[in-house]
């Protein structure tokens, strides 16, 4: 494992989800995982847990960014927390941090984090999102919206 | 003036734009100040210099927010500058600040404002802004634009 | 008024103090505010409240950059207040915004500010600080503080 | 590995030191993860540099909070990379998230981190550090200053 030649991929979503948003969430995570990609999350429930916790299902490692100050408040599927006490600011450190995001349906928080994304020129996908924004890419299920992160990754570097 | 009884209204939009968006943003800046608000900006160029000039131009009082860490970043229109060195985080501070939003045009930087206006649940109004994002209410012109802010924040404080 | 034609002075101390430590920062405020400078702290009580009253007091400006995300946490002699709702992080966006900083007395906070000071090679002057850092100044009296301070700009920008 | 479970040691010191001071931060690393801690830095280098390495060489885990936004400027000894973009505001970020600091020499960006760790009630050691700052504690050596960790942090959890 290697800051820098690891990929981190940051899901973003609600931190109190229903059911079937959050077993989009849980195989996203697991399909990064299972390309050995570094899940990155905003630490919490919701969404940012049950990508966590499909990331962990296959030996995958999680990092989440917290809002508060306290690194106790990482779900039980985050491996390595940051406390930052910077709330919604935290935000933009997510999506620095991160060299792709997918959204999986959302708040007005997800979409800070889908812009910011976009803002610096990184892949952002779309699972079941609502708004209606350049740039933010659509996919159909959690596979195929790994997939084509992978493609732009790829395609970036190459 | 008083930092509690004031009404901060925050113009937020790209740093470089064309003089038919500026025109709009100086108009929103007039318009914000004849009514005696804080006109609140990023504090750079584009939008936020026009909205900051108009404002300036009625007498009004101007707030810059600034990315970097230098205060004399400021466009010449900013009475106040806070130098952050934040780079995409101040976004949040600037939507923590504000009373209420306006977005003219606008890029990815301006989502996110939006996006953390509307999650803290403070008007967010649009002008000629492109995205489908609920909640974000569009006007026609500055002058509704302003309008619509201030029943929003009438119907609040009510 | 102008962002970068200004001098901004912050000072910095407890949001509780002593009645003798509030009547130096008083006098601290009022001594900057003669002089036309823009007074900054982190715009809560204590030694915040003391000297932003000191200042408002004579007429002077005062900007308060707040820990909490509302900016009605400001102290009433504040006259433009910035939630930045990053707590203690907030304190390096105090230390980036003033040109100069007055410490006075103070605990572990104010600590964090007078390093990023010296970090950022601003003058720091202490009135009764109980640390021993060097390049830290001191002085005995908040006429001689702020004399101090009015030298240091000048030999900067001389 | 679990963020509430493990133990957080942050290593704080200059960007650039002397083979002595990286040395003894090399030491601390090394010490800090034959307990089983995570190691966190500022990712850079100097002594942050050296505490990652002596953590990795016995197969710790290290953890690096960047205060640019590209998480290829941690140092090769970081596993897990975090890109604030805050600059000097990412050292609240640091104390935050670590359960107890090390300050190896350093200067006032380790002063800020040294400032924010005693704010927070957290453990704070220094070994070779040149402030007279009360709570700041003194080691000799890296061995006893890591002992001297440990038995204050089992303290407060007693």
């Amino acid at each position: 494992m290697d800051a820098r030649e690891n990929i981190y991929l940051a899901v973003v979503g609600a931190g109190s989800a229903s059911p079937e948003i959050c077993e989009l969430a849980e195989a996203v995570g697991k399909e990064a995982a299972l390309r050995g990609w570094i899940l990155l999350t905003g630490g919490l429930g919701g969404v940012m847990e049950a990508a966590a916790k499909g990331a962990r299902g296959v030996g995958g490692m999680t990092l989440g960014i917290l809002p508060g100050g306290d690194r106790n408040q990482a779900n039980p599927y985050i491996h390595v927390a940051v406390a930052t006490d910077m709330h919604h600011g935290r935000n933009a450190i997510i999506a620095l941090t991160a060299d792709a995001l997918i959204a999986v349906d959302g708040e007005y928080g997800t979409l800070s984090e889908v812009a910011f994304g976009l803002k610096l020129g990184k892949p952002v996908v779309g699972l079941m999102t609502q708004w209606k924004v350049s740039g933010l890419l659509a996919a159909r299920n959690p596979k195929e919206a790994v997939e084509l992160i992978a493609e732009l990754i790829e395609s970036k570097r190459g």
